[in-house]
């Protein structure tokens, strides 16, 4: 606490953190209209404000309270200057009314909604939920311009806070379809990180930039390394985010300012971080001793994700400064400049891209998350009592990580995020031995799980997926809502609705769509923005329907037809169907006794789970 | 603190550790002669006691000053109580006499002196700096009852008093050989850690106990396990200690009443741990998630030092159970019951062994540290500024993680321990390998180096790395000398002299020696005990020569044929030369370039090293 002031008319409160430095000011004042007579009294303590009101109101009479609060914060400014912005906003607030900030209030969230609503043709309370997941997305990310989007948006104060990548993977993406501006803040949010990104990278031993995995000022704050600071696949997913929001914008000023550098210095991260190996033909690009998304296997050799997002990070890279200086050779010059980016650099980047190493098990079939993973036992979940999960509470890490056995989709994610890259049948491959080996300890994976079971075919089990995301919170599905939303989650349900139901990928800047409607909606209509136009898309079992709401239309793929939308008619694509339809789920038994490569047979089992009572004292 | 008591004639002070709940007290008494006129001043605060004489004294005068301190200290008992034994320690000491203490400190001393020393033939400053060493054990040891010997023994505040396995590995084998009540003194004071041990393996979802890498009361102490907990070898370091000192002194008593349950509970953990690979002829049992002794490199499949000691320990539980049954059938039948042993655990421990997993590398014909140690690059440490040493100062765990570089022996510290499960060649190639890449960052290394290096023949290097260890305190080699004595580096001085220089191994229980008197030394003069038989043990260079000093004899081999040592002669045995002599030391640069099995080619390099002032801002 650093600063308490007040009166009966108005009180204000500010506050320092104790490491990062971070401040924060949140005054209140209130009006009471309707009581003839009242009292009141105020109470300001260190940590605590009090602001009581007493009148005798008899039945019938109408007694209104209106209460203005405004908060400020800051990362260096102090705490007493923020309290008076916060008193400026208040006088602000009294002089213009309160009608007035009801009335701006709502027309931000019709906006909101006439640019990100989903409606499903399907019962009242799915519909609630998901308005109710959208509505966490409008007011987690409301007023992040320069203060991000936390994994628990302004919810709770789980996580304290902290920023994870769950923001560039997770609801990034739903806003550059609905709200480009809010995605734009986010990721200059992150560019601001970028000076301490480079200082962890040189802690690294790395040249470039490395971002932490959790941070509330830019630096690492999580010490545990392994599942921590190890995923340096959160450098791509940034760089992915960038270049999504990008293409989908067109918003080039952005990648000529900001954008570039983070292209750039991750770019340099991963040409550092990998090594080559082998000569002629058979050379490869590798990346040692990192974590991919799943959490319940670390510091890996060439896990899959890692390294298919790495080579998106790379080509995003050379793709960004080639089209840089072609179209801003002024900006081009002063980024060369500003990073010292040298020519062969991205030669190289170019080159670590075209042989990344994509593992593949002959023996499996699949894709092994990584370059050992097929060597672990199975975990037998099946028979893993419910009281012994989620895993992460109830087995150390050591013994976790000694099991073919996932925290949340990996491979999985990739098949997502880099869908062109892996074939109908890789996926459909990877897909059912991942799945049943997944423990969805994660909220982040039921969401990514249900996209990548629509797209193969699951189509009971992506519904399932979808539910369990779409009620993680509303249900308390995880038991810790009280700790906050998770806003991923949230995210993670837009896209479980639009790039897993409705299909929806952007590859080379193309926005295309295979759609997979659950069977047991009868519709589903949502709007995405591409370029400034503004589109409503209209799912049904035999055909989709592209109408412009806004801006000057835009061309789209459909099950790899070129479609144009533009003018005030829909155009309406007819569907045959909505992709393979495969009942069930894939078999957790499948692989239990495969023999491996190196002849020896898989089997699944549980650690050992020992009691208090049986250790001999 | 919770006790401050005193007068003039004596202060007292008691503390309580805030998290062991461990209490100690300390009292103090002086007397002063010889100064007629004298006034005195006693001072006594919460952590802090002083007692003040003062007197004019004139030339040619003797003024003495008499200070007696006595410590006690436990686990549960209230300072205040151990405040009244101070007292009555002092009251003894007091009422004995102060000769009598100087006289019993003597004749211990002398005692320790006739067991212990180690004389060479060489110029003074080493064999002072030989005594040194030696000198440290008796002292970190003396009074280890109950209280075991930490890693900075009681010289100062370094490693917080803490146990590690250092004290099994390298003081214990010490005093097996030379002191052996006070080998077991260490080792029932690590059974008294057992119940801890067992709650710790219960926590690692493992049966049987797993015996923590630091501790002070019997707890693990580190929470980071990638080079703390997931040292699995320590518990077969403990059953090793076990069996060395049940092997060399015949107690059979403290195998059936304490060490058992240490060898069987140890056992236990390894079966647990490991699982089955394969079928048939192919059949092994692996040990995956694990760190080896080399704390640069954690958390790996099949660690060859690990499986290679587990397998020792497995044998080691099944030998000493099996003894048991037939010699002391009633301490069985108790232990059976206390243990609650199944007969088929034998069998599985006997399988295990027989089948345990020892990698082999065919391409560079060495065994690999661990089952992806060839998949690393070489870490250039040739070209790595001495600024930027040692490693884990100035690099990131996972940069490090990332190279083939130790921090320590490994390896070649299991061809030492388990000599006799490697072949001469085998022990060569390997230390040529890592020999190389060992940046000896830890103290631990230098006198395991200098073992191999005789063994092998590299002569010099063998006694290079020996001075490495000898000065690494009384030089202050490793720049922490302040933070207290290497006791570990200590015990392995003696383990250089007799081990290496003098080549002693224990197999089968049969003393054996193959001597590498180092050239620039004419003799080398040592004792050893064995079943309480004491020799003087004379190494020449064309020579070695036998005498008993206690006890009845023993038989002992040296180079392959059998001598037995009794009565009141010497037993001299000629010997032709000391083994090879190969001079210098391992060329580093050896394997690179080598090619690996995968087609690929070992380089060298160094991680970027980045300073501030080239970071972008």
């Amino acid at each position: 606490p650093r600063y308490q002031r007040g009166d009966d008319s108005r009180v204000t409160l500010g506050y320092r953190a104790i490491n990062s430095g971070m401040t924060l000011a949140v005054s209140m004042e209130h009006r009471l209209t309707g009581a003839e007579d009242y009292d009141q009294q105020t109470e300001i303590d260190g940590d605590y404000a009090k602001h009581v009101f007493r009148t005798h109101a008899q039945a019938g009479q109408t007694v209104s309270l209106t209460k203005l609060v405004s908060y400020h914060s800051s990362s260096q400014v102090p705490a007493r200057e923020l309290a008076d912005r916060c008193h400026r906003t208040l006088d602000r607030a009294r002089d213009e009314g309160i009608e007035r900030q009801f009335r701006e209030q709502s027309e931000w969230l019709e906006s909101f909604w006439d640019r990100s609503d989903v409606e499903v043709g399907a019962d009242d309370a799915t519909q609630q939920a998901i308005r109710f997941n959208l509505f966490h997305l409008a007011q987690a990310a409301a007023r992040a311009e320069r203060n991000g989007i936390p994994a628990k948006g302004v919810t709770a104060a789980g996580y304290d806070g902290h920023y994870f990548w769950d923001t560039e993977i997770y609801v990034v993406p739903f806003f550059v379809y609905t709200s480009p501006h809010i995605a734009r803040n986010a990721l200059r949010f992150r560019y601001t990180m970028l000076p301490a990104a480079r200082q962890r990278a040189a802690e690294l031993a790395q040249r470039g930039a490395l971002f932490p995995w959790r941070t509330i000022n830019g630096e690492e704050a999580s010490a545990y390394y392994a599942a921590g600071t190890a995923q340096y696949h959160i450098d791509a997913d940034i760089a992915y985010a960038v270049s999504k929001y990008v293409k989908a914008t067109g918003d080039e000023e952005f990648l000529a300012r900001e954008g570039i550098d983070i292209l750039v210095e991750t770019a340099r991260m991963w040409a550092d971080l990998g090594f080559w190996r082998g000569d002629g033909p058979d050379k490869s690009f590798r990346i040692h001793g990192v974590t991919g998304p799943d959490e319940y296997t670390t510091v890996v050799n060439d896990n899959v994700y890692t390294n298919v997002m790495a080579r998106y990070n790379l080509r995003a890279a050379v793709r960004g400064v080639e089209n840089l200086e072609r179209r801003w050779p002024e900006e081009h010059a002063r980024m060369v400049a500003r990073l010292g980016l040298e020519e062969h650099e991205l030669e190289e980047w170019s080159s670590a891209a075209d042989h990344m190493a994509v593992l593949w098990d002959e023996t499996l079939g699949i894709h092994p998350q990584d370059a050992l993973f097929d060597q672990r036992e199975l975990w037998d979940l099946e028979n893993t009592p419910a009281e012994k999960r989620p895993l992460l509470l109830h087995f150390h890490p050591l013994v976790i990580y000694r099991f073919q056995v996932l925290k949340q989709a990996d491979v999985v994610m990739a098949l997502f995020l880099q869908g062109n890259e892996f074939s109908d049948e890789e996926k459909r491959a990877d897909f059912e031995y991942y799945d049943p080996i997944t423990t969805g300890d994660s909220t982040l994976s039921a969401v990514v799980q249900s996209i990548i079971a629509a797209e193969v075919g699951y189509h009971e089990l992506a519904y399932d997926y979808f539910l369990a995301g779409l009620f993680v919170d509303l249900a308390n599905l995880h038991h810790n809502t009280s700790d906050g939303m998770h806003i991923a989650s949230t995210g993670g349900v837009w896209a479980a609705l639009v790039n897993g139901f409705a299909g929806m990928r952007e590859y080379d800047g193309v926005v295309q769509f295979d759609p997979r409607l659950p069977v047991v909606w009868e519709h589903m209509t949502f709007k995405i923005t591409v370029r400034h136009t503004r589109l409503r898309v209209t799912l049904r079992h035999d055909s989709i329907e592209f109408q412009v709401e806004e801006g000057g239309g835009v061309s789209l793929e459909v099950r790899g037809e070129r479609v144009t939308v533009s003018g005030e008619s829909p155009v309406t694509v007819p569907l045959d169907g909505q992709g393979p339809r495969i009942a069930g789920a894939p078999d957790p038994h499948a692989f239990h006794g495969t023999v491996r490569d190196d002849g020896t047979v898989m089997t699944a089992s549980i650690p050992s789970m020992i009691d208090d009572e049986e250790i001999p004292t």
